[in-house]
């Protein structure tokens, strides 16, 4: 299971790795208002993360992460995120594994600066899907998800 | 309540404000080893917080928060932890308030630059202690406490 952490929105993406061939379980997107208070908020992403991993029980969830920012307060945010789905997997004994952007776009595309779409067609064509996943934070918790089945820790 | 966030070490203090008579509750420090799994650190944190928040039930719980650091590693590891407290207040319907380090200082000894030991020697003096509370982690989280129903938001 791949995660896109955000606390406006997290994308996540469950997909399943047969020798050669990958095919997608799950994906979706968590969505928080903008009127709930901060803490609810976070509340909410544990509440559904949690969810799906008792339901869909995945080896590994890989997280997109971000160490550096332009906006601090968005690094601080996204931290926050990425604080209560990291709690959730190890509240189900599920190990957590980061990967920068610049490591999944890598292991994707084979290069890390490929733009959102290229990565999105990339992963199309790799789940066989009829159309590209989106929004971005599904696509990019699907590419972290594959990211990790390409690196294999 | 006050925390003073960390994976490493969290500090909690909680006073008790009737009229302007403040009064030390409870205050202590969570640390986990450096061995332990990052996401277990988090766990660990998270449980010892919604303990202490279910026994006391604080009105507030005051945060000390950093928005910038010349570190950004640490300031993702602090807003992890910062996460999950956040949570566990949330959890517990608590509401959670957050304030810098320049504004807790400032609030305390006036003047936003004061030292470690100046704060200290100030809440031992505010709480009647008979020595200044240590280690830093947990004079911050009285710090933060005293903070809070000083600028009583």
């Amino acid at each position: 299971m791949g995660v896109d952490p955000g606390v406006a929105s997290t994308g996540y993406g469950v997909i399943e790795a047969l020798d050669d061939e990958l095919t997608l379980v799950d994906c979706g997107i968590i969505v928080t208002p903008v009127e709930q208070e901060h803490g609810e908020r976070l509340r909410h992403i544990h509440e559904e993360i949690s969810l799906k991993l008792a339901h869909l029980r995945p080896d590994v969830l890989a997280v997109e992460c971000i160490f550096h920012s332009k906006n601090l307060k968005s690094l601080v945010d996204v931290s926050e995120a990425i604080g209560v789905v990291t709690l959730a997997a190890s509240q189900q004994n599920i190990k957590v594994i980061k990967y920068t952007p610049l490591k999944v776009k890598s292991s994707i595309v084979g290069f890390g600066k490929a733009t959102k779409e290229q990565v999105q067609l990339m992963i199309q064509h790799l789940l066989g899907l009829e159309s590209p996943p989106k929004p971005h934070h599904v696509s990019d918790a699907l590419a972290v998800a594959i990211c990790h089945r390409n690196l294999g820790c």
